[in-house]
């Protein structure tokens, strides 16, 4: 069943395995007269490419965007935006050992079900490559966010067990350290947790959280497509997300009525929020104040520790993965959850101006 | 923009408002020769019921199901079945004054601003009762994953503060206290926990964990339509959840690889995992593991106590919100949670019969 | 699979069978603030009821339609308009013994083969019965674009061999006489026919044509879901729709491109074009002339002259079909022309608004 | 709003404009195990791509198509499959004039008036080329349908006003002339006809059917995913085509019910209809006789005959369109319609998979 488009009305078909001749993505619905070009798209890239840390995979991958419709005379048309990423740096033969088995915590073993083989070549589909083609389609979106004022940021606040001071927090420290944290502090006791880490050849999870700044109220739909439930599942169809929460998440399931519920005020003649409790969104429709949510990142399931597992003749077998492995995917990860975001938050703002007749009377007039 | 409806094979689209004529779904792609009639449907409308414990509404609806097409001789038809509940225990009146003012935690603001006005009454579209239409369709995905092997379990695993004890999990408990926890102690502790609350003019909110057993693998769609993406939108849908988690979910973050990894072995010379930290996905497809994911749940927003906001002349007034509102949500939206996964597994189960070429040529000889 | 669902943005869902507890539909992603009661929809309704001429099924079914969801103080409120109508004349006797044999140009044989059993009352599911969830829904499409100065008309231009003569073209003219011809000698020449057929215990096909004045350029999507596209698949949709054509349509394809091509030209400033050949779209898109399309509809397959065929034993046998059927579809098939592609204009045109960067900025600012 | 993507389970996105980097397509869906390399793709874009005799533009495009995901070891693995055809004779020189002015009978008014502006080099993305990316796609579906016994043939039953002769209909003879008729001496008519058109600095129109057989009973849904609305609207969903029908189509508006109406028999033991008027589906699901539908196709809107329109700036003008046109669309356009045809058939024949409770839980034993 066709699974690899997402979005109604901004919508975003990926494509590409790991190791085959690309990744890419065809953005559709894009509206037309933004300007663009492949620069724009490069930068969000750019934040996602391995090997810019001691905490990345050192495969080196230039990951340069090719740009192949959709845009005219440096703006969209409103036609399809097809973008492509080449792959460079093979390396199949490091993968061919793995064809035999199922890694842990990898889906070796459910294509295998499902499909009845797999591309094995680097996880093929499976891959964390497969996020290129999202991160260059968000990028336009994100871009066209920003030019209705929306802005969004995504960050760590947690790696491994290591977590930022909310009393610390600075939104720009985190695109100054290697594990995107906005605490320097946190964030030198995360990369000491990294080391030991990689010294024990084992890896590491955390927590992205990103804040949408500039959002109108109304952005979501009341029932299915609610502004949280789409940014939930935009964020679990990323691989090793194991969790989301909006505003106090888990913690409002602890806490009583008068504490999570936020109370409106007035303030510079709107109707605000004395608090935000509740992220952002009521009835699943933006409020007006930021959305604010996180995710949870599993570790990396590749290690060179030696694990159990069985070969596809159904052999036990002890393995220890090979190859250049980032030891924790938040760092990189962080971008894929700011991009997803903005891809979801402007195919809900679309199809929000047809919610109200008084407005389309004025748009066709 | 349509946001009613959820699914692409096995498609629901629901319809009503708290204090209109009626509420209901219309369930679109259900296989034909599913026995069915509407005691299958009452029984898990029954569930989510009000009046049922002190610790729900005790407003009188009985919530009687109407089958209004796609069943015949006893066997759904394979064409849309119309589900309906009509509304009896209207009271109107007690929500004319809410027509006026914001109430906290509630989409009584969004909804004016996306929409201009509102149904205001009991919340309208926004209202807990806009779950009855999932339930009803949810039962009946539910009876079809059942005549497959497949069988959803939901329960509380947290009341406010109060958490069960993991160790005393005892899952025919849960159908018998009024909280629906799986721990007779724990539910002694939360119903003391909820007296409180209650004694306070206040609410209380609460995770439901749902257990799917019986799970072939390799159901769900390895991009944007895994099958922990569809449930994570599924769960966020419902109206006051928070966050949702799979497997070891937010713990997982704050593991190791080597922790988090569940090593593949050989029994009864299938293969399986010796632990379950995934949630019985990997790479967004079951692995034939049970799926095991927990959603928060905040507490309801309607309390009695009294509560800053303000009305829509933009006055800053103080409110009580009067009525039979729950002290807690978690109780009746166990069964929302686990028939919106029904709904969501099958979905993806159906999409999952056209993955392979050789089986579709078994099919079609 | 889910095939009972239309529409992207202005989405509608129908249900119901012939004979069974009533026929409906959920209009999903309709705009808030369109004034709306059931009169509105019920005038359509009237026009497809049966019993009102004697060219249509002496049925005697009111049609009544009940508004369950959506509107609040006479105006629909962005969510879910749930319309039913119940059926009252049931008679399910008289179909009893067509449950054991199909009938020749209906789909008895086809939901057999694909359902392994059908609800055989009246045709269940396949029923002309059906399409009063469309015209329901549709009535409120067509009212939304009236408000937009968008107005559709259907007519019947031939009944069996009966032509209207074009030169005699008079619009209010279709509305007085039984058969729906904008030309009253044509429509007194199709009466004569159709009484021979009748005599001959026969049916008869005829074509609609369908006009929409007052369309904005620019609605419709450039590759797949043109406008001509969707109105071919809606109307196609429609039962015993065999054929749909465009401005010349099959005339076209024997025409050259000097005389098919519409030169532009420029009246009171505009751009407009001296002719119309292409039926108001240009590469899918509206192109400001009135949109003019026509549909082929088949003879009505129930005759009660004797007709050969087989039973489900698989005895070849004779038929003739008893009952109260239409000696002709077309007549109310007008309606439902009509409100299908209100449907569909009105689905395109609110997808189009995100069409442009500038105009989305002017709506959000 | 999302366009370019069509088909729920067999699902293509197209991309990629007439003088851009290149045109193609991602198909989502595909199951996995189908043997598949360029060459299976190649030989449909062959049959489309320009140059291959006299009636075709003379412009030199390879067409070459790279297969860039989704095929593993010779046999696609069920992710997306990405298609390229890279462009290589751009000429874009050649278009600037037509910058600055409307063509009759192309999109350029209606992409100005959507868009605010327009890729004008070539057509942009309402250029034929625009169908390379449907050809590649359709190619895969048509192999794969060859695998379960299903096949597609299209050819031109008129070119103008000269029509084939059914009684001399032969299929392989379609393949031997230049305007792929079934009947020698048609083709030799018609092509004495583009010859006059050609001299005239005009074009021509013509009409294209295709026969599908092989076809399972069962396949489309019965109320608007008929098999063919889909079918409907994937046909014109083509470039130039203005109108559908499907077996008797039109011919049947004039037929009485005895006439029409096919009657059951039983050949061998199975079902079968003596007849087939109703072109291979009833009551819009497949009936086992070969499905037969044509589609009407308009004269080359491109003509370098003087023509009136007007400029961007307002004016009155005469143009001749220069440049290397086809004088008729038809040939080229068969293999466009077969291959549409194709993906329809391919994406409901999936979908019907989930249609019966019995076959499914065969499917999961």
């Amino acid at each position: 069943m066709a699974g690899s488009t997402y979005g109604k009305l901004f919508s975003i078909t990926t494509w590409g395995e790991s190791h085959g001749a690309g990744i890419g993505v065809v953005v559709d619905g894009c509206p037309a007269g933004l300007p663009l070009d492949t620069a724009d798209i490069q930068a969000y890239l750019n934040r996602r490419k391995p090997g810019q840390s001691r905490y990345a995979t050192q495969r080196k991958e230039p990951d340069t965007v090719a740009l192949l419709s959709g845009v005219f005379e440096g703006k969209t048309t409103g036609t399809p935006i097809s973008l492509a990423v080449y792959n460079k740096d093979h390396h199949s033969l490091d993968y061919r050992d793995i064809a035999s088995y199922y890694r842990p915590g990898h889906a070796d073993y459910t294509f295998d079900e499902k499909y009845g083989f797999r591309d094995y070549r680097g996880g093929g589909r499976s891959s964390g490559r497969e996020t290129i083609g999202r991160v260059a389609a968000g990028a336009i979106a994100a871009k066209l966010l920003h030019e209705l004022g929306i802005e969004l940021h995504a960050y760590a606040t947690a790696i491994g067990p290591v977590q930022i001071d909310r009393a610390a927090f600075d939104l720009s420290e985190s695109l100054r350290n290697a594990v995107g944290m906005p605490d320097a502090r946190a964030a030198k006791a995360a990369q000491a947790h990294l080391e030991q880490c990689m010294k024990q050849q084992d890896s590491c999870g955390g927590i992205i959280e990103c804040t949408i700044t500039g959002m109108p109220a109304g952005i979501g739909e009341p029932v299915f497509d609610k502004l949280d439930a789409n940014l939930a599942k935009a964020m679990l169809s990323i691989g090793s997300v194991k969790g989301f929460e909006i505003g106090d998440g888990f913690a409002a399931a602890a806490a009583c009525g008068s504490e999570n519920n936020d109370a409106f005020t007035i303030k510079d003649g709107a109707v605000t929020k004395r608090t935000n409790h509740a992220g952002g969104t009521l009835g699943g429709i933006s409020d007006g104040s930021p959305v604010v949510f996180r995710v949870a990142v599993k570790p990396t399931p590749s290690i060179s520790r030696a694990q159990a597992t069985v070969d596809k003749a159904g052999h036990k077998i002890d393995v220890s993965i090979k190859g250049r492995h980032d030891p924790i995917i938040v760092p990189r990860a962080i971008v894929v959850v700011e991009t997803m975001a903005a891809i979801t938050v402007l195919d809900l703002l679309l199809g929000n101006m047809s919610a109200r007749l008084d407005r389309i009377r004025d748009f066709y007039r």
